[in-house]
């Protein structure tokens, strides 16, 4: 029997087995159904190894080249869908290091020298990662894009500003929309953060101790398109952070996610009437006609769940581990893989959604109020050089008599107003002015023109 | 175009949009590729449906045949792998209906009457996870049987019991055992707690407002097999209850599962050598020839984390979430499925892993030291009646002399002991015996060959 | 130096060491700082265990009598707040044996016989939070009583039912009541299921083998008021389920709280208006004078993030810990404390919440619309024959007539009815009543007057 | 009544309410109870605010100098204890305000103007985190010197390096100790990433609009020490962000301490005996008096579950949240004041039980098992121009042909291992060699002492 067929019937590490395994276990200890979508990063990671081993003396120029060759066929089975997986392929290093043989004889066995499965695995998860963390900052951007440019846009619409959802203060609509396109930025902040750890090389670092043939780690990193290299073997074959990382930065982007789709989706009822979504983004009843139910808002914010699961999950998975490689660890792709899918979709969908926003300014302007002009009021006074505190006090007396009297704060006659306190004058009637309040507050970050031009401009210098 | 050509071409809800759906918004809002795995259930609740429906006189006793004979030739597709997915089958619901109508034509349409999916489809899932329940409750209780039955027989095997895992007591290999059975016993009961909650009927509850045909809801009940009704039709389609407690019984299942594996891999080790795990349930090293790992257990205690992100993820999904149906809830299902295959896996890895550990009492006796017996030591001068905590500092005193000599705590001379402590007598060197230090311990739920032979009945008749 | 003196200048265990300890590490150490307050079920558990030992002869009934009322005298320095903490009290139990032994001398150095911290310990908390429980379940049925009430007496006033927050369908106000009572409802049952579990005896258990003088257990539970013994002594000192299962119970608790703070801070905006929060739970804005906040909703919705952060942190300390007591275990009782007191005061601020909360019925009837009856209108062509998914798109032509006319679902002539389609007849008109629309919905669980009124009796048949 | 005498009878937004709080209400909505350990950031807040209204004329320089005195006077009072808190004091902010007014009288009025305390709080906690943050990153810089201080001086020590906790190849206790500082390293790097976003000043945000005063942001930032603005004022009141940020760096920083106490509990049991932790930091046994436990490490390990907790339950009060300021937001301190806390000691902690860790080289010696060289028997034929695959077979091969003549690898004879496979030569002696085996491995990251020295520098040079 060739060593090739043997190896095609002897798990990598089945020298020594003699009992058989638990088809059970078997299907429980696999990940291949799962990491096979790394088959690419997997190919790459292997090419640059055999490349490095050349390098060293462990392979012949010859030999690296008919590896190269070997797992270029490799990959084409899989972008072919021709790839046919056996049932003893464990994962997709084992899957293709077995392929490999088939197509190339023996020399392939030489190709795992020094490399253990605990360096491969997790450079390809890293290499994968990085390509789709580029994908994911581009998904990122055009969502930031797409609300700043609305926010410039519709720079002249008004409507409500609200705390603990009661209204509070008037504010431009492009101020509520810079206001989520903050967070999201901040989410484009740290997500650049994340990648200089992301972007080491473990490749080297063996099973746990290092590698036994000198191999050079910084050249091989290098041609992997790796900026560094993991500078402890234990740690580099164990380090899961750029995981968590990955899902602690979806977590929070997520989180944010479902503040900006709570606010649409309140001000998309009937009763506010501010926002309708696109016929593209809503659904309906399959019992009542006449809904039409903001559905992709709802997704987006149910996904702030899933995302969050798959952090806190893996976290309980890694605490208590002991040093290095555990089996446990496998637990890391399901959620990263589930994970980047999953923020994929959603900012392509949060930009579809805010892209396609019908906004109602008639039903914003409706919901504005007297009422909340009424620290502006207070603010008159103290232009007067009334303490705010007396001034806050005096402006809800005003509030009070309004309110008993059923009318509008801006409904109080001056003669009432001075009433209540002496030092109204009759310039107190131009507080009734919502533009001229939001203008009022033009310090940086607040609601006038300038400011909120200024936020656009700040925004769009991210991108 | 007739109405089934028509059906064909719309989404349940179509009546009314015009806009075109992004695809991506289509893929992003659709459950059918995961859903679809309870399409029996489905079929099952709308044909005991057709019959309420029939019962109340909106369908008459041949259409309901009609959709009966329909909805088994539906669910034929499937069971034979038959069944031809449409492009915009939402989910099980629509494309069962879609392709009922398909079958028996317009009358099909007569079965959604009063019924929404929001009824439907957590009527689906709770027949679906009744069922599986009962598959889960099994293999739970083969498990608790393995693991009771090895206590049974290998009651002589004697082992070190740790605390803060410092050798502590000495205690039997089936007490061990069986304080992991209690907690798994535990699970049992919890486990059938949730029972009567889930197996409750949510249909006749319609979108949110019940059923405007008054229909029998507690026969149609009956006649799903639920034991009974939700009383509040919002509270019918929102309440997802069923689901968390099933994914925190789970969860916490899991965390014994942990413990339980931890202690195993632990005592895996070379330095222990108290068990080895079956060539069945370990695996080998792609690096390492001379490495039997053993996965099995490391997986078992990495899916505690798995089943954890997907309790607390959805419980982030849920909260803050209005009253009634919001489409966040479809994040129901991923977490539920991937939850209930992870412990039908788990529990049936977990009951061969514990069914064909090797153990090597040889090596549990060596590591049972003398100082371990330092408080059977103390309790020898309580019995003299000396307070305890007097004779835990004395026999403190002796374990400190032996340390310092080097010897063990039996080798003390009696003249040494009585220079600490005048009160000891001959009679003392019967303490250093492992075996009657365990039979000693004969309260209810000690390490006594009694108190375990009891513990072993309690856990039998649980099953 | 006396017994008693060198006892006080020693900890429990400090026969043994000669280094002296970190002072921080005393700080990171010690419980005694939160877990004091657990004083009393410590001096009752100390108490029993003394009469369990003079029922085997290790105590003669004087010296229990003694340590009885040294015991009493402890407990009453903790309630007249003169027990003076020494610097070396660890805990409680220590604290409390520390001081017995000063107040009745070395006699109190007996009680500890056959005892370990470790069953002690988790004595004390199963009692302290027996009873605790029994509060929690008072005030969960105050609440449920109050919300009933209320169904009970508002059961005229109509309301919009929302699905994804869109008007779906006309309720009762009381029907919306009654649906979150319903989730209170089954939270009180699955508190009542939790107890039995909880209510165990672990005393005897030991440090971790069980207890070496033969003590009754189950004479020892049954005085400490105990429905039972735990039947494994290493599961006895470890099993933390109990605190879990009431993380768990609280965490679905509070997520029930936070739809029902959720629908109702909605209902409290100024768009929708349904509801306004007494002043007593509402607060004002330090800036702005008109404001108004409900922030006893906020805070019973924020509430619900600390409780389940309490839950998921005492999991993961769980995870993968080795059996019997590890040291990590300690991390229970703060999150448990905590999640008491929190569960406690959010149940009564929730019932005072709902019970002087003032609703607005005028503002609910405005924001019923008569799209709202668009399922009634495609019932209506049901009840002449037509099947429901036919009937479904003809109303949702209607509603697609009435919105390109502007005008109301119930302002179509019959005439435009009958041209969209001819089934149509005068009866049609009876459609447009809110009032029978919810009463025809009298099938269990509905909004019909009836319905609601079952649904009343079976939630105060709960309490 | 004087201004002031009003003024404490009443809180800051009393001038509309005329119900009263319920007294259970004013507990659940305080936060004076642990806010006030922020009196210092709230006074220094309030000055730089007081010199930024001056600039702007609504102060003159005299009353922004009263107003300086006072606050130092108020500031004062907490420091000397002295500051005597108010039943309707609510908050740190409240409290301080009210102190002030009556100190310095109604000029105190004057400080709020443009200020919400929705600006001040988050200006408080920034400042006050900051501080923090420094002590922080001071003592993970020392844990990490002393680890690698370890690393440089006992660079000869030998153990075995574990695979799924199984003997899988020698290392130095060296490498091991640098893998976990790497860990350590990365949470430094973490740390200093996030204090940008941290280092910003919300001041001036008002409540949600902006400040109506054309307040000088910028000057105001840089008088706090903040190295910027925030740039939306909306986004400035409601982000959390840098709590999140900070809650995460914790729990990611202590899930490493998790694994690093992990490993040393495993080391101190008396079957791997590799290390004892000190006495200052073990305690003993209330029962067993041999008992020396490494509670230390299990603190520090269960640590991981409570700030995971603060993390988890802070992003699920924050989920679902509408824009700007929502009560909810309250639950923010508690948990962020207790990881800071936990996070400092658990730092120093860890520092005391390195630097003070007895190890015990002779064990690990006893540990390291010619087993442990299999890979390098197998790269002893690759370097002979075997394909490594083929090696790992033929190595194999000897270990079960050692297992089964009960024998060590190095004891099995020339001529049996040629026997096995002819390429063997004499040579294949020197493999037996644990330290020529970790010396081999000298690529970076490796455990060759060149390689383990390279480490020790790279950590020293992040300190």
């Amino acid at each position: 029997m060739s060593n090739e067929e043997h190896f095609t019937k002897q798990k990598l590490w089945g020298g020594r087995f003699t009992g058989e395994t638990d088809p059970l276990m078997h299907a429980y200890n696999q990940s291949l159904s799962y990491d096979k979508r790394m088959y690419a990063a997997d190919v790459h990671g292997s090419k640059a190894y055999a490349r490095a081993l050349a390098r060293i003396g462990v392979l012949t120029n010859e030999e690296a080249d008919k590896i190269h060759s070997g797992l270029d066929a490799v990959k084409n089975e899989w972008e072919t869908n021709t790839f046919k997986i056996h049932p003893q392929d464990e994962d997709i290093h084992t899957a293709n290091e077995r392929r490999l043989t088939e197509i190339i004889g023996s020399v392939a066995g030489k190709l795992h020298t020094g490399r253990s499965r605990n360096d491969q695995v997790v450079t390809d998860v890293r290499l994968w990662l990085l390509e789709q963390t580029a994908l994911v900052e581009g998904y990122l951007k055009e969502l930031i894009g797409v609300i700043s440019n609305r926010a410039d846009k519709e720079i002249d619409v008004l409507m409500p500003g609200y705390t603990h959802l009661q209204p509070a203060q008037p504010i431009r609509w492009s101020h509520w929309l810079c206001s989520h396109a903050f967070s999201f930025a901040n989410d484009l902040e740290r997500l650049r953060d994340l990648i200089p750890r992301l972007n080491k090389s473990p490749l080297g670092c063996g099973a746990l101790a290092g590698h036994p043939f000198s191999i050079d780690r910084e050249t091989l990193a290098s041609d992997l398109g790796f900026k560094g290299v993991i500078e402890n073997s234990m740690n580099g074959v164990a380090d899961r952070d750029f995981i968590v990382e990955w899902l602690m930065w979806a977590t929070l982007t997520l989180t944010h996610m479902s503040r900006f789709a709570e606010d649409l989706i309140i001000y998309s009822t009937s009763e506010f009437g501010f926002v309708t979504a696109s016929d593209a983004y809503s659904t309906g009843s399959s019992i009542m006609p006449q809904k039409k139910n903001p559905d992709s808002l709802e997704l987006l914010r149910g996904k702030s769940g899933r995302i969050f699961g798959q952090m806190t999950g893996f976290l309980m998975s890694l605490k208590g581990l002991p040093s290095t490689y555990n089996k446990d660890l496998q637990e890391d792709k399901e959620p990263l893989f589930d994970c980047v899918d999953s923020m994929k979709a959603s900012l392509q969908i949060a930009t579809g959604v805010i892209s396609t926003l019908n906004i109602h300014p008639e039903n914003m302007k409706k919901s504005l109020g007297m009422d909340m002009l009424a620290t502006d009021l207070a603010d008159y006074l103290v232009r007067k050089g009334v303490p705010f505190r007396e001034t806050h006090h005096i402006s809800g007396r005003c509030v009070a008599f309004a309110e008993s009297k059923k009318i509008q704060l801006s409904e109080i006659t001056l003669e009432q107003l001075q009433e209540i306190d002496s030092r109204f004058t009759e310039d107190v009637m131009k507080v009734w002015d919502f533009e001229a309040s939001v203008d009022r507050r033009n310090a940086i970050g607040g609601t006038a023109r300038s400011a909120v031009e200024r936020q656009v401009k700040v925004l769009q210098s991210l991108l």
